[in-house]
C-alpha cells in the first residue's frame, strides 16, 4: 500500500514545492517518484572507485549518463558543479551536496564538513541541497549545529533539502552496526524530527540485531524494516540508496519493496555506473520499470 | 499550601505574559494549571518509543490527542512542527523544543545542541521555546553560553522559556544520579538563578543519597523534598515530568504532592501515548481532575 | 596607612564614574567604603547553603536584608535580577554577576560561563557588573578571551567592572592552594593588570606556602599580606571576601586589616545570611562600624 | 597526449580568467605552461633551508631570481609580499600564499592556519592565492572548513585558487605516506571536487604500496600515475612540484612526464635556489625548455 | 656592518611610518635606534618579581623611570594602560601589549590570550601595539589565527606592530630549547613571514645544541649567530631583550654584539628596574652609549 504523502501536505514553503515539483513531476517519469545520482565518491572514498569503469572518472561522462538515463537528479559537490554543471544546465536537476570529506582519517568520530553554502547552491541553479548528516556520532553536537544552519538557509531560500541520514561512529559500531534496522528506523525518525524534506536511507537489516535495542532484537521481515523506516519518516519524503555495489536481482528487490513501503524513489551510484555504459542505461531501465509501478496518486 | 505566584509577580515582559496567560487560562482547565504534551521521544530515544503503541509513531495522532485531551500544550522539535502542526496551528499551543539529540553517542558529557531558534518559534507561531539544560554536565560551559542566547532572544522576543532542568552527566552519576532530590533541587535553582520563566524536573527522589551532598543525606518525605524542589524555583513556574511509564496510581500521587507544593502543572509523554487512545484519555482525565484542585487563586 | 586612591585618579570614563560614586557615596555609609551582599551561592553550590537558614532561599528575604542592612549594592545572577529587583530598583545598587556555574562537574579547567550581558545589566538598571576570572585555571585562554570582552563592554557603556578574582585550577592547587598569599597576590595583581574596576579577592594566607614560588616562600603576618596585595592591585579598587562562614571575631579582623591596608570594602554573603535575620543585622552593623573608620579621604 | 583544457572550459568567472589568463600568457613562456617560484620555506621549514645558499634567505634576491628567470608567478607569504613584493610589483605575478605554519611541533594532525586572506591578496594586487589543504589529515573537519571560507572568498573577488594538495597526517602514513600514487591521486581529486581552479601535487610514487587501498596495490609505471592523477583532477589544472632537493636529471625527467600527461606547469623552490646563481638560471632553462613543448593549443 | 633598513624601504604605510617615526627619532637618542620598557611582568610572572625592588610593584614608579631614563617606549597590559598613563600621556611612547598570560598553568601547549585589541591601543594613544607569538608551540593554530586579526587591525589602523617572538612548547623543549640559535633564528624568521614590523627575540645561544636541526649542530660565535638572527628578520626590525636578570658587562655585551648585527635597539624589563631607581638609571645611560655608536644613517 503506497502511504507516500502528497507534495501539499508537506508544509512546504512556495519555494520548496516549486522546486520539488520540479524534480519529481518534470523530470524522470514525471509521476511523483525520483531516481538520483549521486556522484561525491570521488571524494568521500577517493578515484580508486572509477578503477572498475574508469570512464566514469570524468564528470562529464557522468553528466552524459544522468542525461540520458532520464534521472531526476546528480548530486555533486561545489568543485564540480562549477566545472562541469554548466553544460547541463536545467537538463537534469542539480542537487548540490553540501558537505563531505574523505575516508582517510578515523570514522570513529565522524563528521562531515560543509563545502559549499545554500547561497551557493542558488547561484548554480540548483533544485535542492544536500547534507550527510552521521547519526549517532559522537561529534553529534557539532553536526547537528552544522545541520541547523543549513536547514535555516534552505528554508530561507525556498531550497529543498535531502538528508543523507547515515548511522556512523563507534556507538553505532557497538548497537548493531549502520545498516541495522534499529539505526536506519532511528535515522529516519532523526531527518524527520530535525526537518528534512527528503531523506536518504540505508535499506534496513533487520538480522542486524547484536547491540541493538532490545525492541529491534527479534526477527522482522526486510519489508516489515523498511515499512517502519518509512512510518518513521512520516512527511519526509524517502530515498532508499543503493550503498556498494550487490547483485542487480537482490538491488531490484530492494528497490520493490522500498517503493512499496511508500518511499518515493531510489539513489544509485556505484551500482550505475561501476559498469559499461550500456550496462548502466540497462540497469537504470529496470529500475525505472519498477518507479512506473508506484506513482504518486 | 498553594505557593505559585501569579503571573504578575514574575517581572514578566509583556509578550511573556501574554503568551504565557494564553497557555495557562485560555487552554486546558483555563485556571492557571497546565497539562504538557511532550513529543520528541522520537529524537530522544528512537522510534523503539513507539513499539508498544505503534500509532504513536505518527505525530498527526499525538496531535489529536492533544487537542482532543485538552493539553495546553505540545512540546515538539522543529521538523515535526514544520510539517504537522500547520493542521491545528492555534488548536493547541506549540511549544516548539529547541535543543535535542539522539541517545546513541555517550551521556558522560553531555549536551543538548540547538536545533531551531526562538525566531524560528515566533514564525511557527508558537507560544513557548522548551530547551533542555543538562545541569551539572562536564558540558557545562558550552550548554550555559548556548542557553544564554536563547534566553536572551526569548527575552528580546517576548517568547517564555521552559526550560527541562535535567541533571546528567558523569559527575552528576558520582553524586546520588539524575532522580536524586539532591541534583534535582539543585537543577530547578540553576534554572531559576539563570531566568527560566518555567522549569520541568523530574520528581525528586530522596532516597537516592550515595555520593548526594552532606545536607540531603538525611531521610525526607517526598512531600518534603518536591516542597523544598518549588521554593528552590521560586517565581520560576515548575512543571513535573512523568518520566519512564510507571502505576497510574503512583503517577497520581506525585501528580497531587507537586500541586500541593505549588507546582503550577505536569507534562507527560510515554505515560499518555504508551497506551491505546482511549486509555490515553481517561489517564488525561484523571490528572485534569487533580490539576482542577489547585487553581490560581 | 589609608592608601586607597580617590575616584578622580583611577582614569574611568564619566559612565563609570558616576555609577562608583553612586555606589560609594550614595549608598550605605556614603564614605567611600563599601559593603557588599553577594547572592548567588544557589547556583554556585545549589540550594544547600540555604539549608542553615531555609529563609535565606528566598530571594526577596534577601533583597530586605540588603536594604536593611545599608548595603552598597546586591550581586545577583539574571534570573534572580529579572524576577526580583524590580521590587527593589533603585533602593539598593545592583550589582549584575555576569557569569557563574554549578560546582557539579569537575573544578580541575575551573572557567565560569557568562550568563548575562553588560547591555542587559545596563537594561536591568545596574551599577556595576560582576566577572569570575579563575586566575591560574588551565582554561585561562578562554576566560581573558571572555573577560576580554565583557572588559570592552564595560568600557563601552561606562559600567563598573568588579573582577571576583579568584585562584582556582590544578596548577592552583599545586602552588600552594587557592587562598595562599602567592596566589591571592598574583590574582589582584592579574585583575589590575587587565582593567578591572574593582578586584574582590580571599584574605590572604601567608602560612599556605607548600609549591608556592619562592619568594612566598618564608614568613608574612597577615597584615604584611594584605597589605601587599592592595599594592598589587594598585588603582583597581580592592574588595574582601568573607568566604565561608567563620567565627565572627576573627572575620572582623579580617575586615579590619583589610580597610588598614587600603581595602575599599568587604563582600560578605553566607556570613551573613546563613544566621537568623537579627543576628544578620548585627553583624552587619559591626562590620560598618570598622568601614566608618576608614572614609576616603 | 595533451588532455590540458582551455581556460574557456573551465566554469570560471570572469575576474579568475582574467588573472589565470595574465599568469599563464602573459608571463613566462607565454603559451599556457608555468613555473612558479614558491618561497615560504623560510616559515614552513625554518632558516634552514637558507645554509646551502645564504644568499636565498634574502628575498630580494629570490624576487631578482623570479623576474630574471622568467617565472609565471612567485609564492609567497603576507609578510615578505608586503616587505618586499613593492619592487616588483606588476614584473612578476604574485601569489599570496594564504596559510602556512612552522614544522616544530607535531604533524600527526595537521592543519595549516591562515595567516592571510583574499583580500589582502587583492589589495596586494596577486594575480592567485595559495592554500595548502592536508588532505587526509585528523584535523580534516577544521582544514575543509576553513579552505571553504577561502574558496567563496576567491569567487567573489575573482581570484584564482591554487590548492597544495598536500596528504598529511598519521593516518596518511598507516596508508602509504604522502607520495604514495594513492595519496597524491586522492589529493587530487580532493583538490577537484573541492573547487580548486589548479591544484599543486607531488609527483606521485607508485612503488609506495604499504597500507595503500587494493586498488593501488600493483605494478604502476610513474607515467601512468601521474596521467591517472592529472585525470583526477579532470578541469583542475595541474602543477607538478619539486619537493626536497634532487638529481637533476631525475627533476628533468619528472617534469617531462608530468607535462605528458597534461599538467599545465611545474613549481620549484629549494631545487632552484638552494644552488648559485648562474646555476639556478640554467636549470630554470632546461626546465622552460620542457614546457616549450607543451604549448596549450 | 650596520645592515638595519631605513623605514622608508620597509613597505609601511603612512600611520605605520609615522608611528615608527615618532618612537626611533622623536623620543629617546633619536637616532633611528630605539630602548624599550617592558612591564607586562606583573601579570607574566605575578608579583614575585617585585620582591627585588618593592617600588618596582607601583606603575608609577615604572613610568616615571621611563620618563626620565629616555625610553622609547613603555610596553604595558590594559589594564595599567587606562589607570597609569593618563598620567604620562605623550610623553613616553605607549606600546599597548595586547596579549599576555599568567605563568601558572602549564606551558607546554603555549598560547597567549588577547586581553585588548588594537582599536583600543588607537582609542589610548598609543604608538605601537605588542603581540606575543609562541613560535613552535602546539597551539600554533590558535596563535597564528588570532595573531592574523591583530595584524590586520593594525594594518588597517595604521598601528606598528611589534611580535614577541617567543618560541615555546614542549616541542621547542625537545629541539634545543626557547634560546637555542636554531628556535631564535626559526623565530625571527617566523615573525618576518607574518608580517611583523618589529620583531622582540631573545639572545640566541648557539651553544643549545641538543635536539637542534642538522645545520644548526655545529659550533657558532654568538656574533655569528645574532646577526644571522637580524639576516633572518630582514625587513622586519629586530630589538633584542634583556631576559631575567644578569651580569651587567654580559648585558652589554648582547647590546654591542646585536647592534653590530643590525637590530633597531633593545628591550630591558627586571634588568632595568630589578635595582635601586639611581642604578637604574646609569644602567640605562650605559645601553644608550652604546646605542648612540649605531644611528640609522
Amino acid at each position: 500500500m503506497i502511504t507516500r504523502p502528497p507534495l501539499s501536505q508537506l508544509g512546504l514553503s512556495t519555494g520548496k514545492k516549486a522546486r520539488l515539483n520540479r524534480i519529481l513531476f518534470q523530470h524522470g517519469l514525471r509521476n511523483g517518484t525520483a531516481l538520483f545520482l549521486p556522484y561525491d565518491q570521488g571524494l568521500e572514498h577517493g578515484p580508486r572507485d572509477f578503477f572498475a569503469n574508469p570512464e566514469a572518472g570524468d564528470p562529464k561522462y557522468i553528466a552524459k549518463l544522468a542525461q540520458r538515463g532520464g534521472f531526476n537528479g546528480i548530486a555533486i559537490q561545489i568543485g564540480l558543479a562549477e566545472k562541469f554543471y554548466w553544460d547541463y544546465a536545467g537538463e537534469v536537476p542539480l542537487i548540490l551536496k553540501l558537505n563531505g570529506k574523505t575516508d582517510i582519517p578515523s570514522d570513529a568520530a565522524a563528521l562531515s564538513p560543509l563545502n559549499a553554502t545554500v547561497d551557493e547552491a542558488v547561484r548554480l541553479g540548483a533544485d535542492a541541497v544536500g547534507y550527510t548528516l552521521y547519526v549517532g556520532t559522537p561529534a553529534q553536537e557539532a553536526d547537528f549545529e552544522q545541520y541547523r544552519k543549513v536547514r535555516a538557509d534552505a528554508q530561507r531560500l525556498g531550497m529543498p533539502l535531502i538528508v543523507w541520514a547515515y548511522p556512523r561512529g563507534e556507538a553505532i559500531e557497538a548497537k548493531g552496526g549502520k545498516d541495522s534496522f534499529y539505526a536506519v528506523d532511528y535515522a529516519a525518525r532523526t531527518a524527520s524530527e530535525l526537518g528534512a524534506d527528503v531523506v536518504k536511507v540505508n535499506f534496513p537489516q533487520p538480522e542486524k540485531r547484536s547491540g541493538v535495542k532490545r525492541e529491534y532484537d527479534r526477527e522482522f521481515e526486510s519489508q516489515e524494516a523498511i515499512d517502519a523506516v518509512v512510518r518513521s519518516a512520516n512527511r519526509t519524503l524517502v530515498l532508499v540508496s543503493g550503498g556498494t555495489r550487490a547483485g542487480d536481482e537482490a538491488m531490484y528487490d530492494k528497490a520493490r519493496q522500498s517503493m512499496e513501503a511508500g518511499a518515493t524513489g531510489l539513489i544509485f551510484g556505484r551500482n550505475v555506473w561501476q559498469r559499461k555504459y550500456d550496462e548502466s542505461l540497462r540497469f537504470i531501465e529496470r529500475l525505472q520499470e519498477i518507479l512506473a509501478k508506484y506513482p504518486t496518486p
